[in-house]
């Protein structure tokens, strides 16, 4: 297995992807990684392996930059290099914390939407207290959607909970403003019978606002991402509040910490692609590279197409 | 002052909605309480003072009730009397916690929207930890709207924060998933100049999910009903989650619990109506009775009527 790694993305690389490198492979001798850098800065202190690949690369996407006229011009940054090792099977996985922009361009024009996907999403893992974990999309590709969209997010979500996590059949609520069918706004009212009717996922009905954390009663939450980016960017923040500002240390709060999860995958494109957070650090790169071997060692894409 | 409050709505009416009472009485003997209560179940333990009128009704409307079918038929029970002293001026404000569907019928139906407020709304109070607090709008009326909707949301919720909280010239933030002119969805970007033209509020921008508890950005936060009410219930439950099931005490998730701050307003319609939570107690009555005090003594829906 050979995974690809951004050593340039995000606000604390190469230091902490080198840290995170170190980590991963401490853990999984057996997977190749295939480290893209900016030639014109050599990275130190990564460890020398036979299954560590230095891929040197010319210049780095910014954070900042016009995201498909930086892939169209830097054709050899660490983004575009990743993305053409992915495409042409060198790597099986490619993650990168960088220009978030430039990775879903490249999920999107480079590795393509699997056929019959109109629209690829994202997730994001919310924990709950009793210690399991449920994954919302869309969380922010897809600002406006139609009922199809979401009946999508749905089928991709459940077979990543269900090939990636091993949830056996994993139940499906859609985020309302009520439980009754016949709830909601228009988008939510018409997604409603698309879901009911789709026998490839096992729908539970509507959830509420305060289902999201509390309660198990689905483990795919499915919604526009609009309103998915809103709950996800609240949620980052209880962390970020009772953590930090307020001193409290707590085992379920520490699940907050996007951290330890390292990134979303892109969901309904031909190959793994994983984002990370612009903020990450060494646990962050660490646990980007394990989800990216979960979803090859699945096979998840290959998985996921078969539902299509 | 005379305020009226249903003594039978919620699940723990009347017994907490009694001790609500004496503790506002305690604090405000100058205020006329109107107490509406079933004849068929007289209440004790009730204060006994000048300024305690208790008039008697007839029936209940349960919390199951279809709202507007039960208002019409039941012109006797406490909602439905409530609404019509407030409507012929015996009251001056009108607070219950039973069926909110009944309470949201009565305000439109009987009290009725302002004169050019097209859609009432309902807001909710958002703590920071930085001591200061928050207003979000719509939180739930309004499942679907257009960017005037909205745009109204913010001269009502800013006319509140001004005239009931005393915050001079609020500023405004409108709801969204990145913070540049242009980013959201089809309705946030529709919003966006609207907000910006409309001279009668400060309008400072977009803010996204993380701002709603951590930063001060923004005063006043309007979005659609339907987002509105997502985060509503998702913060609810972080103090429910935190509190109870995590055991953990904090000056600042205290200030999730929702029973300090009584009720929510519904904001754009003639006369001020408060609605309490189901879940109300003693402390939670005594907010609505004071939220309806403020609401009175700052002669709010005269104020707002100015700006439309």
């Amino acid at each position: 297995m050979n995974i690809g790694l951004d050593m340039m993305g995000g606000d604390f690389a190469p230091t902490e992807a080198v840290q995170g490198v170190h980590s991963f492979v401490a853990a999984n001798p057996d997977v190749s990684l295939y480290l893209f850098f900016d030639g014109a800065r050599p990275i130190e202190g990564l460890p020398e392996a036979e299954n560590i690949h230095l891929v040197p690369c010319e210049g780095v996407i910014g954070m900042d930059e016009h995201p498909a006229r930086a892939l169209k011009e830097k054709q050899k940054a660490t983004i575009s290099v990743g993305y053409h090792y992915l495409a042409i099977g060198k790597i099986d996985a490619f993650a990168s914390a960088g220009n978030t922009g430039a990775m879903l361009v490249g999920a999107a024009y480079v590795i393509k939407p699997m056929e019959g996907v109109t629209r690829p999403a994202v997730c994001t893992i919310v924990p709950r207290p009793d210690g399991t974990t449920g994954l919302l999309a869309d969380a922010g590709l897809n600002a406006d959607c139609k009922p199809e969209n979401i009946n999508q997010f749905a089928l991709l979500a459940s077979a990543y909970a269900e090939h990636v996590w091993n949830i056996p059949n994993p139940r499906v609520g859609l985020l309302n403003i009520g439980e009754e069918e016949g709830k909601g706004n228009i988008l939510a009212q018409s997604t409603f019978p698309v879901l009911k009717e789709n026998d490839k996922i096992n729908f539970v009905g509507n959830i509420e606002g305060r289902d999201i954390l509390t309660t198990s009663k689905a483990d795919v939450m499915v919604c526009d991402g609009y309103t998915g980016n809103i709950v996800l960017k609240l949620a980052e923040s209880i962390y970020d509040i009772f953590k930090f500002d307020r001193k409290i240390e707590d085992d379920y709060l520490e699940r907050f910490n996007f951290e330890q999860y390292g990134g979303s995958p892109v969901l309904g494109v031909n190959k793994p692609v994983i984002i990370g957070h612009g903020v990450s650090k060494a646990k962050a790169f660490e646990g980007m590279l394990t989800v990216s071997k979960r979803m090859v060692e699945s096979d998840f894409c290959e998985k996921v197409k078969l539902r299509f």
